[in-house]
């Protein structure tokens, strides 16, 4: 069960400027409820699935955490209710007591608006604070993991409401957010030269802790395509029976399909004869020109094996990257979600983000429609469980 | 897991007077609404248990009834959506597909304003025909049936939206429903002679199928109690090691128990000392002249063990019952539920109610403070699995 | 998960004639092990169902009851070795620890030859002590309650030995044991007259606890099955479309067909276009002459309903069963497992046998081919589980 | 759930030399029945962890990959019984049908004196080919591959009855089998400089799969341990509360510790107020200065975390493993089993090995007491889930 990263968060070195913070802040909070906008209050309540957090929840941890890592120690703060920590914490056991996650679509109080009442709450307090300039550079160390904490957030948010959706029997669309568009690739495969490269984050920018420690590592020559794989490459892996041969699969994607009848990608239904997928603009036929989406890892693997490919190392997509466009999905990758050299997790609950989920887990890299603007980077490390598929997460290919 | 008498139904053989089939049309279905009035939007969408159905699933399904097996033969009547049937069909397998009982939760669609919307146009169309006159007797005797099973329904509604406030950490107050009163007994045990007595029913007025067979049973002597065991009483079990001590307690008894970390009575909580217990108007310390609420079969067996004392047949508590008052707890007994002697369950989808679920369960006589006005009578038979709790259940006890 | 009637027993009220006993308790020791004469060793060690117990474990619980109950208590008495308690308790949670029931077949050791060696150690001091004539009347009473013990541990032995045969790929034959006959009956129903019986077990024969109490009933006009439900008459009810029917079934038991992808009683098997049931000589095709077999209380009942006909009472089967022939086959009752009136269990371990399994389960009242020689009665009671099939479990029908 | 590895295999690229392959057959095969003595039949048969098989078992399925992938195409051979195959394939999804892996446990036949007549009916028809000297060079590979698997089940057929030996509440010894001895070093840090390095398997020598395709990886400034951790240095990270304090453990490790009550190594028990452990010599105090054993990957981890130090990646292993002894304990990496650049696996059934084991996996290096001699190699990749610590697993430390 996924229960981290968008709780994940980034390591702070050194000083951020305090100047825009206020404009930032105020923009990536308002994002997060512009977002919610198109639900209805029933939406932001419910939790189809142990993976899924209702909208409701995130707008309240998303604010829990600035009133805990900020304000709670700043004189004079007054708590909005002492029961938000309880109901909006998330798995940071150092912090305290919580509702379990598997109970979250259980809460029907706080209610939506005393949510929003929090959120207000805590965003006039921040805003005040901000305007004072009576912000430290620790403060606004730790604001800057909050915004991009909330940023995570944002993605989850709108994948989580997809699937609440797109698990109702009525399909109610959500808007007119579009989910894929054509690549105008060539279809030209990238060549990479075998050689020692340097990957992991360096300088000035914003990152999180498991990014940090550039280091080196040796690279095989690589050849890696420059386009996604396209639902019409997926449906002729379907239709030439992809999922009824084990061969292709590892041990434990085949106990998966078989356990839970999986004969497409998640959202795909078979109706009167023809592929229909649920996207947030409502239930339409499947497009045979746009990327694949809302595969597992196990997929994206035994995809690749069907057509004698494999998925790329995250050392290698870091080093390629350059030389293709991304940012449609979220790519699975070969490696699993392991520490880099030289890592070290921050000291105390900000330190449970990365670290204690490295195991278990792939990499994914890129990012997708769902991210908010300004969020991904080259050196950026996603991870799932690798039966997960409710991210918007596609496939490119490496030569064997 | 429970999954009927609410569901579940009554027999009807002759004809229903139409004259105040209007008022009382309009009294049952604006009692259903307004039991909503105190919840928020987002308490009608949550169902933190599998045996508990979301209030807005209540409201949809006991309109459902209506429009499926009134309005839907009429001509001229036109249906409010089709998909209603799909997500208000509770378990009636002859009548095609349904949510899964376990999803009642995860749908936030069709939203509360929806739901309200469809009882409003099938209340239109019923009044329409009750005004009309036009009613057949057959209709008649269906409509009863669907104004018994709405009374059903608000039974579940309330003890339903109970479990999912007193299941919040916030344990909100619903309001100031009273749920228990002291009994002002004398606490002068009920005689009853051994001889052959006539239980079930007979004669004119309204009942379900499962009573039907007035036969003759052949008691002992019985000495049964004219009041309720109290808080008190059951403190006292509680407090000499009653949940510890297996050899009051029915092997299965003992196993869940220990599987679920059983203590006390469900809605009781030990805080700083003393018991509290979770009402409809919020969290309160145990009143110990009160009668003791929410135990399930196993305990209330275990609590007679314990007492040396037995639960009385459903035999015994309907031939004693003149006797001494009730009408506050579901009283459980010491009777499986079966078939009565001649037992033969209504053709066709309206006879899938009782009959299919006589197995597994205990009988429960009386009513409860949840029951709705006029729906009790001594030959009713409700019945429920042995480790449920949810109910306003109690405990009378004979003499061993 | 059944777990007792075996270890249940009985009750004893007065002195037992110590003449004879030695000779019945050599014949009903020697008789549990030449039931498992034609095992290997390695058949005497699994469990393939946590509701079947290894041969070897039945070998040594039989044992542990007469030492436990009353060796131990005898000046003198070296036991054997103190881990046999440990490993050879059952349920009796006033004795202390014990293997979890689903451990048994987990237990390597002791090793067949040891279990044998306790059997004689044990047989040989109790043999000692009825040849010395010191043996109390209230010894006698617990030694019969033993050797009853026992012939109910010989038919589960017997049902738990088929299990573990004809679970396995091999389909290896036990030998020439004779599992039905054919009736020979004119098909005549038995007709029973409306009014007031008597029931349950009285005078001077051996007894459960749970036959105790004779007490009267009323019954209705009845006409019950002079002879028991073909493989004939099942197949038709399968070939109607039975299994796939939910109209016929209780609800749980709809729920059971599908979870468990039942379609035929346990041990058929449909190869080549027919059916082959596995008995202790092997596999071999179904005989539509006999009496069917293997079916759970759920099956049964559908098929009652299906015929439109139902399963006799307890109380019905006991006042009828003079007048047709059993023996062959456990007959599933309407009734559930419950006390008698006045019932009183037995104070001490001795006690937690039959009251503490009175909860969702069904009686069944006749014997079957593996039961005791003299072990059966008209008043037995025996109880399952309504979805246990692997005892000699067979269906007749009352008329509705 | 593990299930492989020892199924699992090599590849073959090259004639293996048919002198002395006769000879090498009959000392693998008889180590395999050596191995065995010390048991009783009962021993042979049970399966009391789903990740265990029975000794049976191991002796059938070894015996079975010669007479699959050798025998079968001879003319001439005739099959021991058509059935063998059936209840001895593993995983081998193109070989056919086969018994559940969970379900092993529950075949009381084929008895064992029948396996053993199937091994020298085996053993018989191979050594007649070895000794006509017909045998092909790629029947010789797969031969070869034969034994290496075959040592795989050694290795599984110890720490499984191990585990048989060790849950039995008797606690029977093995035999005079030593598990561990102390470690002579100095506690002096082996250091390796940065640089580039090449890894994985080349040459001669024989090898499996997965650790082909030598290959260059750059590794950062290393120190790594001379020496195991001892159960000393354990045992203090146990009584500083390592048990319970989640800032050390994965969040998955956690989650672990707490649904399995997991407070030491396994086969640990605390008895008395001191440390005791199951070996195959039977129950003894823990030696504080023995090399610690049967611990998870998460326990290595959360160690290691608790330490202030990392486990070494199995890059860094194989580069230092020169420098230090090793093959008592298989030592946890911080490696996934990932594929090595350029992997592929060998085309048919006898592909089904490594390559659909490498997810959700991490890698273990070096060998332990119960290798086979002369079958670890420093390129060596053996694999389990982190949960997993049956095997004789240990921790060496590396500086963070």
């Amino acid at each position: 069960m996924k229960s981290r990263s968008m709780d994940g968060n980034g390591a702070l070195e050194k000083e951020i400027p305090v100047t825009h913070l206020l404009d930032r802040y105020k923009r990536t909070r308002n994002r997060t409820v512009s977002l919610c906008a198109p639900l209805r209050v029933e939406d932001h309540v419910v939790q189809p699935a142990v993976f899924v957090s209702p909208p409701k929840w995130h707008l309240g941890h998303t604010t829990w955490f600035f009133e805990q890592f900020i304000l709670s120690g700043i004189a004079g703060y007054k708590l909005f209710a002492k029961d938000m920590a309880f109901m909006f914490n998330s798995y940071y056991e150092a912090v305290g007591e919580r509702v379990l996650r598997s109970d979250r679509g259980n809460m029907s109080r706080p209610a939506l608006d005393e949510v929003m009442a929090y959120r207000d709450h805590v965003d006039r307090a921040l805003e005040k604070l901000l305007e004072a300039g009576s912000i430290t550079p620790a403060m606004a160390g730790i604001l800057e993991l909050g915004l991009n904490h909330e940023e995570q957030h944002q993605e989850l948010l709108l994948t989580d409401l997809k699937y609440i959706l797109g698990h109702n029997p009525l399909f109610p669309a959500y808007g007119p957010f579009q989910e894929s568009k054509v690549e105008n690739g060539i279809s030209c495969p990238v060549e990479i030269e075998r050689g020692v490269y340097a990957i992991g984050h360096s300088g000035e920018g914003y990152h999180f802790d498991n990014e940090l420690g550039r280091h080196l590592v040796h690279l095989e020559d690589l050849t890696i395509g420059d386009m996604l794989v396209t639902n019409g490459d997926y449906l002729r892996f379907m239709e030439s029976g992809g999922y009824s041969e084990h061969d292709h699969w590892h041990s434990e994607g085949w106990q998966w399909l078989q356990e839970n009848d999986i004969k497409a990608p998640l959202y795909w239904h078979h109706m009167k004869g023809s592929w229909y997928n649920y996207t947030l603009q409502g239930l339409a036929p499947v497009d045979r020109t746009l990327p694949v989406c809302h595969v597992s890892f196990y997929e994206a693997f035994a995809f690749a094996e069907w057509k004698g490919m494999r998925l790329p190392t995250e050392a290698e997509w870091e080093v390629a990257q350059g030389r293709f466009n991304w940012g449609q999905r979220w790519e699975w990758t070969q490696s699993a979600y392991l520490p880099y050299p030289g890592y070290r997790r921050v000291p105390g609950a900000l330190g449970e983000y990365n670290g204690k989920f490295m195991v278990n887990q792939m990499v994914l890299r890129g990012a997708s429609v769902a991210t908010a603007p300004g969020h991904s980077r080259p050196t950026y490390r996603n991870f799932f469980h690798p039966h997960l598929r409710w991210q918007y997460t596609g496939i490119r290919l490496a030569r064997r």
